[in-house]
Order: structure tokens, then sequence, then C-alpha cells
């Protein structure tokens, strides 16, 4: 699989539950978060959706029994929400370094675009999950989604500030802005998804302009004529 | 349901199928094209995609056996992409409208905006299977979806033409501009699909606020300096 070799969880919030717990319990080999989800991760692709899967079905690839599932999460509901959540921090992080090499306003839109894109061509599941999980499922996987999308606006948000402030630009509506960039990145990325891999390049640079058209719209807008 | 009381479908493609072969091959009423697709939009719904319905479950719905389905489409699949292209068409019309009625630049944007979250406040279903079918499924809804998008990118790609040249102002890149729009519409549709009526006028505001931006951004891009 693609996915990242190297996953960390926070510990299940409210539970108890821990890999000794389960030594003690039975005599499986100890089962961790991270190995079930894991175990999920290899199960979700294009077409299938995190929704769709079965505890049943995650619990047999993750090598173990249904009932030892209970001892990490509480149901599928909340093993979906973790991977969601995993998948925006990471995406998160990439996003980060990417904008930090970057330093001027145009060049900060490319190499985010195309952290964002290098990402999505690799394959990585966790981004799938994210472009996927926010249109059908449960409230709880929506509102994930949501909340992670947010996080990104937010922080997308100081950035485009910072950016007008130092290179003296205009700044129309700041939260909406980043808004609209975000929901158009995240809404071409899942067109990309399902394309050959050598329209990547295309698609990189398509994206980089409609991005490019929102960032000139705001700072023409946001000037004060 | 709140859907189109009036559904006009074409007739099944390369099929022979017609309501009098029903007639004449069982006892059943007369079930035509438009009595499924009515009896699928019942049933599906903001967390009941196209996707998961089982033949079984319409044919109930529509008060018909299993085989009786057979006649009208060759499969589930047939039917989803019928929905979905009914949504398009729907919709384009809506739109097309509400473009026809307003006359310079920004109010085209706004009437065009206001036509489409109203349809969707209304809790138009075709509305919301577009909205929804793109993300996951089959790759035939997939396409279906997005050969929607690119209809109405084309339409849009021509008006933005159009209103440049009668307002004389720049436009770079007219189809990446109509794709930019188009896709940031539905993704924020997809959004308000899941807030409380009440939420709406301030999504319209929004929304028509970054449509704006990428108008903005498209026409000052577009001049030459």
């Amino acid at each position: 699989m693609t996915a990242d070799s190297s996953i960390h969880l926070p510990p299940p919030a409210g539970s108890a539950a821990s890999p000794q717990a389960g030594a003690v319990l039975g005599r499986k080999p100890v089962i961790s978060r991270e190995d079930i989800v894991v175990a999920a991760l290899r199960l979700v692709g294009p077409q299938r959706s995190v929704s769709s899967l079965s505890l049943r079905e995650v619990a047999r690839e993750a090598g173990i029994a249904p009932n030892s599932f209970y001892r990490q999460f509480r149901d599928m509901d909340e093993l979906a929400v973790a991977l969601i959540d995993l998948a925006g921090s990471s995406l998160r992080q990439i996003i980060g370094e990417a904008r930090q090499r970057a330093v001027h306003g145009r060049s900060v839109v490319r190499s985010s675009v195309e952290a964002f894109m290098e990402r999505l061509r690799g394959g990585d599941k966790l981004l799938h999950i994210l472009l996927c999980e926010g249109a059908v499922g449960s409230d709880a996987f929506k509102q994930a989604v949501d909340r992670q999308l947010n996080f990104f606006e937010e922080e997308l948000r100081l950035d485009l500030i910072r950016l007008a402030e130092t290179n003296q630009t205009g700044l129309y509506e700041p939260a909406l802005t980043a808004r609209a960039i975000t929901r158009l990145v995240f809404a071409m990325g899942a067109v990309a998804m399902d394309q050959p891999p050598e329209r990547y390049p295309e698609l990189t640079e398509q994206l980089e302009k409609m991005v490019r058209m929102i960032v000139t719209g705001t700072q023409v807008l946001g000037n004060p004529r």
C-alpha cells in the first residue's frame, strides 16, 4: 500500500482500553489502533469508501477477532472519524512544509498546489478518504471532513493575511477567500483522483491557474479605489 | 416528494422495450421509465445515495415485480445514469432561465447563484443526486456526473465569452474560468445541502462573493497591460 508507513494516532478519547489491556484479556498479539487503521486503509480505494466497510471485514484484514476491535474503537464510525482526522493532519503537514519553502505570493500558490497534487498522484489513501467521505455517509463522517477542511481554511486565511501585508496587496474577505480556494482545490482533487497519472501535470497547472484567479480577484476586490 | 412533477425521459437507448411491450407481456398496469425514476427518487435522500439502492427496493417502491424493472432499464447502473442525466438537464434549464432574466455582468452571477441555491433549498432530489453521486459509486456514475458538469461548463464558457465581449472586459482562459466556477458552486452546494434552511441566505451571499472573486480575477488576468 502507498499510504503512510509511519502513523501516529492519539490514544482513544475517553477510553481506558490500551494495548496492555488487550494483552491481558486475550492471548492474541497486542493489537493497536494503528494496526486497525492500517488494515482499514488496505481495504479502502477509489470505489470503496470507508462508510461501506464492515467491522467484520476490517477485523479479518487486521487478523483479529471482531470483539478485539472494540478494545480500540467504540464502533466503525469512530474508526472512520479517526481516519479522516489522520488524513487531515497529514495533509496539513505536507502543505505547511510546502508553504514554508515558498516565499513570494505566486510561488506559495504553486508550491501548495503541487504538493497537494503530488500527494494525490502518489495514491495517498488518506487523502482519497478526505476527498470522498464528505459526500456520503453518516453525519459523523461529513462533520469530520468538514472539521478538517475548516482547519485548512483557518491556516490558509492566516497565510493570506500575512501575504497581503507583506506584499501590500488588497484582500477581500480573507475567510471567504480561504474557503473558496480550499473547496475548489478539494473538488478538483476529487476529479483528478479518477484521472490517469499522465494527466496530472496538466491538471496541476490548471488548478494553479484557477487558484490564481481567486487570489487575483480577492486582491483587486479588496483594494480601495 | 419535492422533485419535478413533470419528468420527460428519452426512450431507453438501444432497447426495444416500451410500455406497450410491458402491457402485452404481463397483466400489470403499464409501467414506464418515469414511474421507476419517480420511485427511485422517493427512496434517495441526503444519506441515501442512488448507488446504495437495490433493484428489489426500487421495484417494490414502484409496485412492480423485479422482473418488470428490466423492461425499462438494463440494470441499476442504467437507472442511476438516467437519474443523473435528468438532474443535469433539469438544472441547466433552471440556470439558463435565470441567466436570460439577467442582463449585466454582476447580476448574471447573482441570479444564477440564487437560482441554484433556491433549487437546493427546495430539497430538489435531482440536484442532490448530482451533488452526491460524483464522489462515490461506479465509474459509470462518476462519468455521468462529469458529463453533466461538462455540459454546464461549456454553456458557462460561451456565456463568459459573450459577457466579456459585451462589457469589453478581459477574460483569462474561458474554459478554466467556467470550470472553476462550476466546480466551486457544486462543492459549496454539497456543503449547503447539509445546512439548515435558515443559513441559505448567508450561504448564497458567500457563494456569490466567491464567484465574483473568480470573475474579477479572470477579467484582470485576461487584460493585456
